[in-house]
Formats: structure tokens, C-alpha cells, sequence
């Protein structure tokens, strides 16, 4: 907290802040108030780097799926045709349905806060329009767009069951959906 | 409000009251109070009829559940042959994804709940089997495992897209989970 209002960490603090308070306690309560002080920045830098509650929701999500969006890339990256990529997709469910509680809740904190406010769906539709485009480099537009929803549905599904799939399933769904019928 | 605590309608009364208030403004708020004033029943009634806000809770949600796995099965129904249920699943899907934005809120709000606290994931797991065991009755059980999966891909990404695909492609991607690779 050295330098000023400019100090361009403070921006990167609210967010983390944001996240971190959606991810313990939701998106209804947060407050100027409450980020600035869980960031430790002056209440006005609030006001000074976001023009308001909703504004700081949607960088702060933006934020949020563009780490998912990396965790794609990670797994997408290096893979080279058909085989190899429904294998990387397949360790990205499984990932993803087993990593951080935190990234759990968030993404379903922004999916109930699009499913109440059509205006954030702006922000689901760029999210799913990334990692269809990252699909897209390994499968047809139509079959990403399916294949997503499924990885959308299995990581779900795993994440929120008491008795969790096997990889042979995810696996076998995977190869369904990205073979003609 | 003519009877006493005995009244089977209050306790339906305390449900609806609380599923309607977190369709409007979440989990977070629910207090015996706040549902007591809008159901419009004496206070006592709430802990006469749960033994907390968790089994509130609980039964709120076990109660919406039902009400889903019921446009489940009115779907597949009288449904014969794997032809007419995938066209069935077909339609469910876009049922689902174009129906009222309280189910698609609720929804939302429940795996909210399960995704930041694991004691609730039995509700969910019990809502995936009702589901599983209806598509069972048309598919093998790993089938009817990946299919239910990507309803729930498919109608969470056609309910929070601002372009939503058409039913060629869920159609598509029905028929491809439930035919052998």
C-alpha cells in the first residue's frame, strides 16, 4: 500500500478479495465495505477502480473463468488429433470434478447468479465461448458444443455425488459424443 | 389457519415459503422468522415442523427435487423403444432449459449449497438417482449414467446462453451418448 490510487495491485487485491469473500459467504453480501477492508485498501478505491457492485462482480468473475479457462488450456495444449485429445478431455473432467471446493462453488455462484440476472449471461456466454473455441481446435463446432455441455454435466455431476463415476465412464461418454451416430 | 399446529397444510405452506424466498433472494437469508411472516404462520409452527433451518432447508429441496424428477417422468412416461426416448430426452431438455427461470434459479441455488457444504451432496446424489433410475428404464445404467449428465450439460448451457443452439444439435447428441462408440 506504499503508492497511490494508480498502485495497479491494488485493482488485482480487490478482485482476489471478491473472489475469496463469493467463495466463503456468496455473491449477496458482498459490499464496498466488506472488500475493501478484506483487501486492505481504502474505501475509496473502490469507487476509484470499479464504477459500482455489479461492475466489480463481473471482473471478479471474468477473473475466475479465465483461471478455468487456463486449466483448459493446460490439458488442451500440446495434444495432437482425435485420440489423444478425448484423452486430455477426459483428465480435465476428472480434474475438474475433484479439484479445489473453491472453484466448485464459485463457478456454481455464477451460474445462480446468471440463472436470477439474465443481464450476467453475457459472461456464461463469452466463458462457454472460450472453452468451445479451445474444443473447437481438436473437434467440429457442433460437436464442441456438445462435448462441452457433457464435460459441463460429468464434472457436475462427479463434483456434487457422494459416489463419484469412474474414469472408464467419463471415457466412454467422451468418445460417444465425438463419434457420428 | 383455522386448526392448530397440526395443520398437514402449514408445513406445506412453510415449504413453499421457503423455496419462494430462495428463488428471490437465495439460501442465505432463509431465517425461521423471515419464512414464519411469509407463509404467514405463528413462529412456533417452524420449529414445530423442522428441527432447524437445515431440515428446512432440506425439506424445501427434497420437495423441488420432486417436482423436476415429475417433469422427468411425465416425459417418459408412456414412452417404447429407444427411438421414442431419445426424442422424449430430446424434448425434456429443451422443456427444462426454456421452462421457468424460478426452477432454473432453484436448481442453481441447490447445487450452491452442495457445492460449499458436502452434507447436503446426499440430496443431490438422491436427485441423480430418481433421474438415473427413470432413463434406466430406456438405457443400461452407464448409458443412463452419461445421458443424465449431459441433460444436465445441455440445459444449464442452453438456459444461461444468450444464443442457445437448436434442437438439431441436443437431438444429435442424445442419439451419439446412447449408441455404442
Amino acid at each position: 500500500m506504499a503508492t497511490g490510487r494508480t498502485d495497479p495491485q491494488r485493482r488485482e487485491r480487490i478482485l482476489a478479495a471478491t473472489l475469496d469473500h463469493i467463495a466463503e459467504e456468496g455473491v449477496a453480501g458482498v459490499s464496498h465495505r466488506k472488500i475493501a477492508t478484506r483487501a486492505a485498501v481504502p474505501l475509496g478505491s473502490m469507487t476509484y477502480h470499479f464504477t459500482g457492485i455489479d461492475d466489480l462482480l463481473r471482473e471478479a468473475f471474468a477473473l475466475f473463468a479465465g483461471h478455468i479457462v487456463a486449466v483448459f488450456e493446460r490439458h488442451l495444449g500440446g495434444v495432437e488429433g482425435p485420440e489423444q485429445a478425448r484423452e486430455a478431455v477426459t483428465t480435465l473432467i476428472h480434474t475438474l470434478s475433484e479439484g479445489p471446493q473453491r472453484d466448485l462453488i464459485l463457478t456454481q455462484e455464477l451460474y445462480t447468479l446468471a440463472a436470477r440476472r439474465p443481464e450476467y449471461r453475457e459472461l456464461t456466454r463469452a466463458w462457454m465461448r472460450r472453452s468451445r473455441d479451445l474444443l473447437e481446435q481438436h473437434f467440429e463446432p457442433d460437436t464442441a458444443r456438445q462435448l462441452d455441455a457433457l464435460i459441463e454435466g460429468l464434472t457436475l455431476h462427479r463434483a456434487l455425488d457422494v459416489e463419484p463415476h469412474g474414469r472408464e465412464l467419463t471415457s466412454q461418454a467422451v468418445k460417444r459424443i465425438t463419434t457420428a451416430a
